[in-house]
């Protein structure tokens, strides 16, 4: 049993799986090369299709640094005697079965793997049909290093076939799969959602905001901003909206405005920002409601902490809000009163990440409000059980 | 905004909701005689139903002693600071708006609120239809309490009518209501889970084992299982299946088969343990996979503890299982291999259970996979949220 092995067995199986992995190296690239020839989309999906001999080593990598990283299983979580002398233990467990759904990025099966095998959870591995040659050669040499540490090769399976119908099975798995994760768009995800019959732990949206209150400093602000914003459009930990107070706006928000144009940014702004810099594109009514994932910021001027927590409040996705300011218990304010999975304090939302929070991996950013918010790592790839040692107690 | 709320506020609620029953008393034992008057189902549902002096009574102290408990909100779950210099803290939080449905109890109602508040979570009750006079009146209490302590009445709603749309309302909540607690029985519990589009904290089967090992002391085993069995047979941590090992079954079976003889309770035993009491009823194909919920008990003769753990997995619901033994390494392995939400040693299965852990008050017992399992107490109704606090980091 895989909830069993001792860390020392999963680790290195982890380590004997990054060496199948590059031994199996031509193997994956042959099958990698036949999903290239049969793709006819998009030219970003087929980069992430892509593999070559880099990218297969940093998966192999990628499951050596899993190995390296501290065990989830076992750690007690709790512990207390009752007056009748009961001792509680709440000690950390896997949870089962996972079911992955993800589009064509082959490394994300590799991940997935390392990570559930870690936390000693078997995991079923969907992802996108255009994949399916990567993935099961992917599979075959992960499976060859969990065979050969002395593991069982169900821990880590693909699906027979692209049919659909296996999908429509894992998400009415209940009984059979504990949790599905999705990875991936908007669609996915929500069909992901709609459909399933077993908990999901998904990733909607992040629709991020960056507030830079009166008393920020101006320099950080400027900083933080681009970051948030440039630093990679498409994380969902990115900035989608400036706030920013209006005391301060004809001051700063010129300069703040200058940094991300030269940066490539592009603008949908409020009136009272337009008032500021008058060549700003006019926000329109949904423009606060969108997740842009791209180069483009919505700016709004506002009237001080309670206006801006008001505007995240309805327009925000309670994933990742910064605040930029100098003033202590505003400060404090922002983080204890805004709903965000990650509530920052003069830093960028980008932090928004598992490796960033030390986590090592990740297998995403959960949503949710159940079970994990923010990054999912090791640790929220766990849940509990009970031991309770006695020594003749009964119930009165 | 409730979740703002200050534990002080959210107890001072508690409080005057609790006298408030009490002044409403009258009208509720109204309402109550009314549901009472329409109702022609079974006697053990029409108790469950009715309400007097005492129950209103025991509600109203059951809002104090909640109050009492320590406030699950804002502890500080983990604090790191990164290399970076990012401190970063994990704070429990609400989870939102839970949706409680439930059957015809309507102490469920008052108990549900008091919980839900307490951990700053909204409620939206739906008692069984044929408790909504009685539900109703209670939430009128309930929330006039509220009101008279400045908190909004919207944080415990119950719906319009009983009009069952609204049950398919709240199962499709999703956006809405962050999570769904279902109390009942099975065939409740199933709907839910089959039509629910929001995550469900559900209660499914508690078919719990007592394995009285060879080296068990025998009246300890004889004490054990007798208060497992019968000591409440309706609960769901009550033992079901008693297994005992073929050593000493000869010995000590008789005495505990008479033990709970003598307290009412029929046997449904396999081949073995016929050989040695004979005159129990023989145990057919599907008794060991039936959660009794009643004055019976499965009994099969095994040998040892690999056989014993083999029946578990194979007819067990992961719940609460029990190891009767002296030798200390047979208990450690039972501990650490069975998986059960709750592995007891030395101890009787019904102390799974919120208050005997010491939680104070539970909402039921999970029995999923995510987010909490075994008793759910205020700390299951919170999840977490992150502060990060920084001076100006950028992500590289």
């Amino acid at each position: 049993m895989l909830a069993g092995a001792s860390a020392e067995r999963r680790d290195t199986a982890l380590r004997i799986m990054a060496t199948s992995l590059r031994d199996h190296r031509l193997e994956i690239l042959t099958a990698n090369a036949a999903d290239l020839a049969a793709y006819n989309g998009t030219n970003a999906f087929r980069d992430r299709l892509t593999l070559n001999d880099a990218r297969v080593e940093a998966m192999a990598r990628g499951l050596e640094e899993v190995a390296a990283l501290p065990d989830p299983l076992g750690r007690v979580l709790a512990d207390w005697t009752r007056p009748n002398g009961l001792r509680i233990r709440r000690i950390a467990t896997p949870i089962g079965v996972i079911g992955m759904i993800y589009e064509s990025r082959p490394n994300v099966g590799a991940d997935a793997s390392a990570l559930c095998l870690k936390s000693g959870n078997a995991v079923i591995l969907r992802g996108g049909s255009d994949s399916l040659n990567s993935a099961r050669a992917i599979n075959t040499a992960l499976v060859r290093g969990l065979e050969t540490a002395g593991l069982p090769p169900a821990c880590i399976q693909v699906p027979p076939s692209a049919d659909r119908t296996y999908v429509a099975a894992m998400l009415a798995g209940a009984g059979l799969i504990d949790l599905i994760i999705p990875r991936g768009g908007k669609s996915l995800v929500e069909r992901v959602q709609r459909e399933a019959r077993v908990p999901v732990l998904a990733h909607a949206e992040g629709l991020c905001h960056t507030y830079v209150h009166a008393a920020a400093n101006p320099d950080m602000a400027r900083a933080i901003v681009a970051n948030a914003k440039m630093r990679r459009t498409g994380v969902c930990g990115a900035t989608e909206t400036l706030l920013i107070d209006h005391a301060i706006a004809a001051a700063q928000l010129p300069r703040i405005v200058a940094d991300l144009r030269a940066l490539g940014c592009d603008f949908r702004a409020d009136a009272a920002a337009r008032a500021v810099v008058p060549d700003l594109t006019a926000a329109n009514d949904t423009d606060f409601d969108t997740e842009w994932l791209d180069a483009i910021i919505s700016v709004s001027v506002v009237d001080g902490l309670d206006a801006a927590l008001a505007h995240i409040v309805r327009h925000g996705s309670s994933h990742t809000d910064a605040i930029i300011t100098e003033d202590t218990a505003i400060a404090e304010r922002f983080l204890a009163s805004v709903d965000s999975a990650v509530a920052l304090w003069n830093a960028s939302t980008q932090f928004c990440d598992g490796g960033e929070f030390g986590f090592g991996a990740e297998i995403g950013i959960a949503t949710g409000r159940i079970h994990a918010r923010g990054p999912v790592g090791l640790e929220q790839l766990t849940i509990y059980r009970y031991t309770i040692r006695g020594n003749g107690q009964v119930r009165a």
